[in-house]
């Protein structure tokens, strides 16, 4: 049988030479400010170009290496300094290093024995995003992306209350509620469709007019959902909309939470890097929810994706709600500690390594160095508010909360 | 205000440097046979040797490097022609190449807009994938593993039977019933306990002495639900299972599926390549189900994560039982055809790119190249049975299903 692929000589070869066009071509212009953010070409010109058709026969390496060439030439280079789309800009040498260094490595993080650098670290790091929701302990995971934290919590929030719903499903519960404002992230939605719980029963609740919910309203959309034989479980605060880059009042949805005896999350995958500036975190004070979701993918530059789920659970839960103890993969007789095989806590099976990157960048830049990089991030929004101010055709539709995100909402009036 | 860790010429040495430390370290030797797997620590010694503790202020670029090759000295190699844990193995250069690039272009995968390329490529890749399963036409998306792309299936069939299901919920719905092999992956129950349904709710069918569902004991199981007033829906085979590598009988399966008006789901998330091979391929006769979830990072060596979520509908099921329309993303008022923002079809907003590194791979040794990588790991396996045969303290526990797959169930027996 043939060895396709797997001369070690010409491997290591060819991928010295892409590492050569990667540094040159996607890091070194992808983020020079005097190159293109993007070579745009309709998709048929771009089919034409990247001529996609997966082959019978094998390629020379240089064949191999011009379409790498070519795959990154027409790629969006999203660290460009200006790269303005969606939440996830720059590029940080450091955490690309930790990238990198995990694809190289290819672990599936679900056990100590396969994975005993990650699961150590991926402990600490959670401790201390932890640490700064103000938490001294708890629980927590690496999860695929914020919507899919946002699942975890309300998944958890309907064990928590209700631990009948993992056996029997949601027909042994009553009709379940959940309350998130008009702003929220539209995971909230797909979320409650995908869990079996149904769009008709999430509550949008109002907002003031800088997008923020309302607590008065929370408590009217709850008392409404009673109202209609539903049973409220579950709130959803967000801290940096989407749209408006708001942060809901946490302290007041809490008290109503409290009042409710209702789960009370909070989705900071946005907003929720502003913790670490002593400047900003006055945004997510009340924070101490029980649960958060916070993508550092987003402002810290971390690269997709980075996003912790995290929970004030001391007792277990969410092993007891997500694990399954397959005896394959969790044997409980292993010849070490096997709480330390956490891989059981998520609804994955295999699971991407994604501690690495941010826990090189912390400690490459230290957390003063990711403070620094927050406030950059509100001044720069100040700076171009001002900008816009200032100029014919522009308009600030919302001027007090720029303060309060690092995103910006600009009417723009062509001549 | 600093720019922290953003000084371009310092940050591009660092990463010069890092990425020769990748190449010795994670790669050389990490696939070097006389090299070890893993240098193995318990917990706390390994905690002391890495020194994980997040600092307030950052460290010099040597210290970095070295830490680097700490996390790397330390970590399992994966990669290792002797690493047999799990299903994940090996290393393939240009597969790497493709992961790479993927980290430092640093890619949501959400609209044409922001990833053109990859929109493109992951049709590509998806649609040769569905030609493999024998269909010539549908859908698919790439998703974050194969536990995840068995839940896809079966909301995609709850929502497919029953559309009230995702506003409403569970509650609308008779309670649901579903049907997989006791040998099936235990994501099948996360599943089911995830999306509302309920373990109580997926009947485990009976399987022969190999490991493979029987028809009739399917059949069996949907009379006994129906009976228990349950509402059958969905049937999951698996093609390779777990623990025996079992392959379930699809046609068999089919049959009754198509008597019950069952969705058909295949987790042939570690067999599915198999498909790839003419010699081996008959063991997924009848595969061209509703759904199939294939992740060509385990058979292939792509690397994680790499799993296919595929689709025989054309009719827009998936963007129909995901989709959210997100006016901030998906607007439908761009400049071009906005057909092509696909990422909607998902349950995640963000999304990796998880195309390339199969797409390169598949440039480089071309569907030949992949055949021979499939036959060689059933080849191996015949030849490691066979050497367990000729060696006393060792009992080939299952002899005939060797054959049909890429593992392999021995007992030791220590002297």
């Amino acid at each position: 049988l043939e060895h396709p692929g797997l001369d070690k000589a010409a491997g290591e070869e060819f991928l010295r030479e892409a590492l050569q066009i990667l540094l040159d071509e996607a890091v070194r212009k992808g983020t020079d400010v005097t190159e293109k953010v993007c070579e745009w070409k309709e998709p048929e010109e771009l089919r034409e170009l990247l001529d996609l058709e997966l082959p019978s026969r094998g390629e020379r390496p240089e064949r191999l290496l011009e379409r790498c060439r070519v795959v990154i030439q027409y790629s969006v280079r999203t660290g460009h300094p200006r790269f303005f789309n969606q939440l996830f800009s720059g590029l940080d040498h450091h955490a690309l290093v930790g990238r990198l260094i995990t694809e190289a490595l290819n672990t599936s993080q679900y056990t100590y024995e396969i994975a005993p650098v990650f699961v150590l670290m991926e402990e600490v790091v959670l401790a201390k995003l932890r640490e700064l929701v103000g938490w001294s302990s708890g629980d927590g995971i690496f999860s695929p992306g914020g919507s899919i934290s946002n699942m975890y919590a309300m998944n958890v929030a309907r064990f928590h209350r209700f631990p009948e719903s993992r056996r029997k499903g949601n027909w042994a519960l009553p009709r379940l509620a959940l309350f998130a404002s008009r702003e929220s992230h539209y995971s909230i939605q797909k979320g409650a469709a995908f869990l079996g719980i149904g769009t008709d029963n999430v509550h949008l609740v109002g907002t003031d007019e800088r997008g923020k919910m309302v607590p008065e309203e929370l408590e009217k959309e709850i008392q409404r959902a009673k109202a209609e034989g539903a049973k409220p479980f579950f709130v959803c605060a967000t801290c940096g909309t989407t749209v408006l880059g708001a942060f809901d009042p946490l302290s007041g949805i809490a008290d109503v939470c409290q009042r409710h005896g209702l789960w009370f999350h909070v989705d900071a995958a946005w907003g929720g890097s502003a913790l670490l500036s002593g400047k900003h975190r006055h945004l997510l004070a009340g924070i101490e929810a029980d649960s958060v979701a916070w993508n550092p993918h987003k402002m810290l530059a971390v690269g997709l994706q980075c996003s912790a789920f995290l929970l004030r659970d001391t007792s277990g839960l969410l092993q007891r709600c997500h694990g399954a103890s397959a005896t394959y993969l969790f044997q409980p007789d292993k010849f070490y500690d096997v709480s330390y095989d956490t891989g059981d806590k998520t609804p994955q099976c295999g699971r991407r390594v994604d501690c690495l990157k941010l826990w090189l960048l912390w400690k490459a830049i230290g957390t003063e160095g990711l403070a620094c990089r927050v406030e950059r991030a509100f001044a720069f929004t100040r700076y171009l508010a001002e900008e816009v101010k200032r100029r014919d055709g522009f308009q600030l539709v919302l001027e007090v909360q720029l303060v309060a995100s690092g995103g910006l909402c600009v009417c723009v009036f062509p001549p």
